[in-house]
């Protein structure tokens, strides 16, 4: 088990986790590029978008559901957000485990790959 | 109905209209910042992730589909895309109707909002 977003989530790695259920966990991104920047992780590993199956929706559509949550504890609903998906090198992913990025306020830097 | 995405979904406004299903209708966003820039839209409007509800998880799923099969027919899945849903007015939402966008290739700007 190679990857540190499965070990983040099986509690092998540290993580400051803020969210957890049965199908996804949440973190803070450790390079973060906003006051707030948060990753939204299915347990289950999926690599990328290229590799989503039908039978995923429910589990992507839950990603968003945890999104609005979080986005509400943060204080940012009203404010706004931005919530993001890479795929792939040039779309900067960098971690090959899909996840969605959460990002509000002030930003510190912004990588567009 | 006012809404300029619900009209472009009837047919009531005119939009490059790329994918077309019972959920959702995707098509060529009109101030494109990126080589290739599509807004994939659930046919139901939504206004934004603050309003989602737990019932809305397998139609938000379903857009992350229809993203792999247009990115694919755009010839970018191995290079690389970001899917971005924006919320609120630091989020950069533009529209009142939830819409997912699709970027990839060589950015023309980025709007951050």
């Amino acid at each position: 088990m190679s990857c540190i977003f499965c070990q983040i989530i099986s509690g092998e790695a540290k993580g400051t986790i803020l969210y957890r259920d049965d199908l996804v966990t949440a973190f803070r991104d450790i390079h973060p590029i906003a006051a707030t920047h948060i990753l939204i992780v299915p347990n289950k590993h999926i690599e990328s978008v290229n590799s989503i199956e039908p039978e995923d929706a429910p589990l992507l559509g839950h990603l968003f559901l945890v999104a609005k949550e979080l986005a509400a504890r943060e204080g940012v609903s009203e404010k706004g957000y931005r919530l993001m998906m890479n795929t792939g090198r040039d779309g900067g992913q960098t971690v090959l485990h899909l996840h969605l990025h959460l990002i509000a306020g002030k930003l510190a830097r912004f990588h567009l790959g």
